[in-house]
């Protein structure tokens, strides 16, 4: 239907991005508050749009979703005041699978009215076979109002004979395919739920006499709860005031298999994945990458800010001397605004800026943590060679990534891909540095801490973005016609 | 769920409310803007909000729908070219029955996705048995996105085994009970449905080489369309560019009962309504009711604006002069948003002004539409006595509004009714007015065009709201523990 | 500087535009309330913007000015909050003489610091020597932020040697010529001036222990105030809730010419204008206009609004019935903002229909108030006759308006207006209609009440636009090269 | 008067902040979109509103002024568009000196019409005798529009008997005390000025044929200028297309002082000051401080991102482990709009969190660039204990802040300033920490490049903040009641 906003992000469009943040509390006054806080400390994970459902006895459910950034529109106490009750959940969200340009409708938490009373629905993820449903779903009487693939649960809840909500879900959710971490409520209850390979995280918390289910840990610090346990792959938590926590398994069990690239990129470095520090796997990815691929230089320095605990390992390791080559404009935001011809083009250099003084005939390391299209950096290397540096050396904190992500990251179409096309010399060549190496598949997995590197017979981790090797056929798109990797 | 607007119009809750208007435009380029004129124009009909959806052979179906008046939302360059293509449908509306806040999602026209492509409906009247429908809907799996009843429809249509849309839609409307002038909307297809009734009015009409519906005639003429013909009670036109005009009957056929208060306040006097004007019908209810019940008297005073026909009507049968001795502030626009305190309790005084001067020492027939809760009366008699009027004499347009309307009219509850609880005698003393005089339920049928008045065996009109006769049972209500007329 | 809204109303052209009015409160509490529902009654007197200033003890001064009507301004809660204090002033205003697009800098009151203390000041008029009073304010070191010619008051105050802050304003005004009707402030002072010749209204109201000052009496009645009297011309009133009402009378006295045009067109039917109705005196023109040019015909149809109380005049002395053949789409606002191109050129239509029923085969009189440009004129003829009138007779409540009015009036240039160029038989000719006649000056002064017609030596009214004889020379426009009516 | 905004950054009231930064360019086409750039590079001098003015030989000055970012604003094409022409100036600002709500007619770029044509001004720094100015001025007739003291100078300028607007400048400037670097214009020439001590920056670029005023490098890079020089102290430099670039000496000549907390915390650190990069002053500090107080420990944090440079430094000097212990919320932005208490009160937590895995059982260096009131300081102990730390040592890249800057930066009242009524041990004592030492001010003058140290007879730097030594007497606030240090 319409289109209300532009596409926007035109200088960013050179990482993977995180399509989602899911969060939800219980058992607390003002839960919507709550989950205010949680989703700012989650707008990494999704800065286009977020929205809130709460329910209070009362008023029953209320909802708001709107465009743009949660300190801008879910601080409002005239905002907020309409979200009571001691139950609420939240999205924010990146773009969601479906939709060309971003509409409202397609903003998440969705809700649905069955027989036995309302519930909301957000999920971090992507379904794999949503298309196939979506068709039968129609074929069978029911009218989607949003381009999105999570409506699909909705609509399969809405269709199950189950009596109550969370078994409706349960029945849903074995017929959808793919990665999510669902985060739900109805009038009484939160729910969580983590699809069976466990790729996408969630974690739950307490806080007062009150529980959380989040994302990440960086967003229960941030309203002060305590970290109990991760969600485990499979695994449905249904949460209640009167019951407390209650643990389903309503999927057949399979070997976990998280998404890798969480710990490279996507998480906040301040979060605890699997009883790991972000920021310290980061740093020894860094320390992996100086053993794996030295190089003799006067400084290290990160692409800010998501390469700097790379830097400052492989620093750490190299003995060569860590400093702010680049700097970023702290000011830069989402976006600016439908910008003139003239910024558009400017591009990176509205977010980043050279530290000339010190670059200028220095020979530099820069640590990034990965090269998507290639194209910033690019930008980056000409700007560093500017300012007068005599050798450019890239060192990237993750794998070449050659295959597009079909479980809930936004990446381009394989061919965009710079390493789907080139070698790694190729790309040094393309990139016109004096040198380029990424970490080894295994590296990472060292530094994620797996000492024996990656088991290739059954990987523990998703790695499908630089393996090619998918944990679940992406069914929509194999019909699409995406081609898999060929069996070697 | 959320609430995004405050119940608007604390001054003009003393009138009863047409809750929608209709309007759809095939065949012409950028139909859409054809739509925003036609809904203007229809603006009375609906103040609240407008929606328009449009369909192009590129961009498929494009929706917009808004709080506030057409003018200033539906003119806009860059809103308009968002609604591109030859085919369009709008409505205007002023609340839906279900909502007690106002919230986009119930603004429509409601768009629904079938298997065999999509539609777009608007209705004028109400569904008296959505209720039932709803819950039995939800039952089998349908989710509700809006609390508005017309959204039965699309979830009916969805679960037809008809082929094709049009079939689908009466294979829906066969379910449905009420009065309902319906505009909807194919990727090719224009479709206007009257129920068998013909409760609301639809009429047909041409311009260019497209076709045209709306709610009234009225709004052909903003467009420079040419009248055609009324849509009959009970009929089906599906218009393609392609076949041009097809006729449908899906209903049993019964006696039509049309609103005869779009004739007494709702349509527009420059309408045409069965042939006749409906600013000649008002000014024959005037002449009526000068011959029903004359009084000697300085002026007459229409209380503006809906009573000026007829007090020109009743100044040229009495031949007591016609005069303005209330004046209206013609920017009053649909409210004061958010008005102060102070301000609130003004109430009137905002909106009208007694003509001082004029009025001091005079004997004063005051012509009105209607009598509703009688709390503006009160106040209008006030201010005129306050002018120094000598006597104050009510005459008004239409029968005792005894009965709330079920059909596409927001009335208040019966008790708050004037006429509910009192004889004509008790609303004059409540007034304190020196007399007060209803036309006759024969007179107003006399006026127009039933020369022999009411046939009581089988009423010409639908009368309900005066003699309690609802042709179709309000069985939603009735559930609800409304209590009909008992028989006589 | 720079501009921030275009140019409003295109289809409202054709129209002389009052350019503002004026209204003051003190001792009240919350007069900026007062003063917002005063200016909801001018609103009329100027419709792009208003601006509001009060004083409080604690808080000093506030000021809010916006673009819009008072009804979307100065009706929130949180704005009037703003707003505190027993004294107030407003203003609202059509467009101001320099501006060439809208600024907010532009909106009044004015406010200037002084050593003494603060003072606003809000003017219905022009001031005709505004001009060279700026440039010889510029050369001795005034800093203007505004482009409107009313500046001028304050720096002229700024600079005078009087030590309270009414004496400056009276040296200021001295120095200032053309028509002003000021509503001005200091701390603890309401003051309105009304020029020598006394051109604009200005009148004096009580209401509760408080005192008005209002360019209309029917914005006293919107608060309930009683009317005490007219400012007199040349007269200025310093009002405190100390010592009540002072007069003073700082210019030499001269007969007064009051603004014949306020009769016919700017005020309100309801205001009444030296102990006038003024509904009455344009009924009486209606009588006149039928005595001066009778004409044979059907029926007798104003163009609404502002043609009502003449055509009922007309109707009642010719006996010719009197009807609404023309009707006004009341949701027209101010304008359509941004309108598209079709709807650009629709024009009047969006605004106007005609009663299609009504007019057909009939001979109509239509009876307008005035004939500008003669733009709007001819379209509402096409309508008529399309609709199948037989014959259309124009009848004219003012003499032809042939020359430009420079005492706050929005006039178009002297070769715009149809009656410079043209004589009566012309213009019927141009119009294409069967007849065209105005009422003639004497005519007119006769329905002002003046038995014996104008007085051609001292005429008792300012009628510049209609004679040409300018009681103040517009010397700045003379300096521009506007040319007099040359002597007889 | 009104006030139109709430004041704003709750959660960053525990910084000093520069007021202002300051942008010119002439020569170019479309000079203001490299305004807007300029702009967006100094935004953290300034981030409460911005202005830009532009002059077009047809269009003459335009000007848009606006609260919020640069980014938010000045990237729209349709408002950029009403900026046209080869000579723009800009201002970002935090707040100004005398207002306490913020207004719109506060925000520069000021403009005065003079009788040889027009001007706009911008200015970072302060004027210390603006209230005496300000009341001279107006006891001889100025009005004042805004409460900001910059605008004394256009008054000056008004009144100055000088032909042409530069030498009107230079009248006006010599009346002025204080701390100003001034970026103006006229409708031909970009000004530049520093005041006789040259304490605020200001820079010379050139970018294609045009000129650039600028007060930081960074801002010269973003626009890819070439950076040409500084405006020396008490320079004006008057720069046309016709004539280049020409240097007037206004003032009489006195020793240099340039402001010393700009190394410390207000430039960028990819600015360039005296030839010195700002960053690596910054990283020399850090240096200076691991020698003047080492601690032995597990990690050294910086406090983000001010500390960052300062704590690499302290890092490489001691060997000690660098390590981001604290990680900064990247979408904090300016402030949440109108927080809710609850979110309020969380206070710090919202814009940084720490690294609980990294410092758990660690001994912990952070190094922060300043203590001013010692409330974030405190939070930050705290958030670091409760992760788990064994010591909390503070490292200050600064000398304790003693006394408010009269220059141009926002500083607490010298009550509030915690190092104003507390020894060093004093202030260790009430954060609860394990140590705490400040830099001395000797070490301080070493690392800008002071190799001897402060000289105490004639400080080469301003440095007031600590000294309570002011070169410029603040006159205005002696005559409030500020007591000068007791001279020793």
């Amino acid at each position: 239907m319409s289109r209300q906003m532009p596409p926007a992000h035109p200088f960013d469009d050179d990482k993977l991005k995180e399509e989602c943040g899911v969060y939800g509390v219980i058992g607390v006054t003002d839960a919507a508050n709550f989950v205010a806080l949680g989703l700012h400390a989650l707008q990494h994970r999704g800065q286009e749009a977020g929205g809130i459902v709460s329910h209070d006895a009362e008023q029953g459910f209320n909802s708001v979703r709107r465009f743009g950034y949660v300190r801008d529109n879910f601080t409002r106490h005239s905002l907020m005041e309409t979200l009571p009750g001691p139950l609420a959940i939240g999205h924010v969200r990146y773009s969601t699978a479906g939709s060309k340009g971003a509409a409202i409708r397609d903003v998440q938490p969705f809700f649905g009215e069955f027989s036995m009373g309302g519930a909301a629905i957000a999920h971090n993820g992507n379904i794999t076979n949503a298309n196939a449903l979506r068709k039968e779903l129609v074929e069978r009487g029911s009218i989607f109002q949003s381009s999105s693939d999570s409506e699909c649960i909705i609509h399969l809840m809405a269709r199950s004979l189950q009596r109550n909500i969370p078994e409706r879900m349960e029945d849903a959710l074995r017929r959808v395919e793919g990665a999510f971490s669902i985060v739900a409520m109805t009038g009484s209850e939160l729910i969580g739920v983590r699809d069976p390979l466990g790729v996408r995280p969630l974690v739950l918390g307490q806080v007062a006499d009150g529980w959380v289910l989040s994302s990440e840990t960086c967003a229960l610090d941030i309203i002060g709860a305590t970290y109990v346990r991760e969600i485990e792959p499979g695994e449905m938590v249904v949460i209640s005031e009167k019951h407390g926590v209650e643990s389903h398994y309503p999927f057949r069990r399979v070997p976990a298999r998280f998404c890798i690239f969480e710990h490279v990129y996507f998480s906040r470095p301040d979060s605890i994945i699997g009883g790991r520090s972000v920021y310290e796997t980061r740093h020894q990815i860094g320390v992996e990458l100086a053993r794996e691929a030295p190089v003799d230089a006067d400084l290290v320095c990160p692409v800010p800010d998501s390469g700097t605990p790379a830097a400052i390992g492989f620093s750490h390791e190299s003995g060569i001397p860590y400093a702010m080559g680049i700097i970023r404009n702290q000011y830069m935001g989402r976006t600016f605004i439908e910008p003139t011809e003239q910024i558009r083009n400017m591009g990176v250099r509205l977010k980043l800026n050279v530290n000339r003084a010190l670059i200028k005939g220095k020979r530099v390391i820069l640590v990034d943590d990965s090269v998507v299209r290639g194209t910033t950096s690019r930008k980056i290397k000409e700007m560093i060679l500017d300012a007068g540096a005599k050798e450019v050396h890239f060192r990237i904190a993750s794998p070449p990534t050659a295959w597009p992500c079909f479980y809930g990251v936004d990446t381009p179409q394989r061919e965009k891909l710079l390493a789907a096309t080139m070698t790694e010399d190729e790309m040094r060549d393309h990139l016109q540095v004096d040198s380029l190496k990424f970490i080894s598949l295994n590296g990472l997995y060292r530094a994620v801490g797996e000492a024996e590197g990656r088991n290739s017979n059954c990987p523990q981790y998703c790695d499908a973005c630089f393996s090619g090797e998918y944990p679940v056929a992406p069914s929509d798109m194999i019909e699409q016609g995406f081609e898999l990797k060929a069996a070697e």
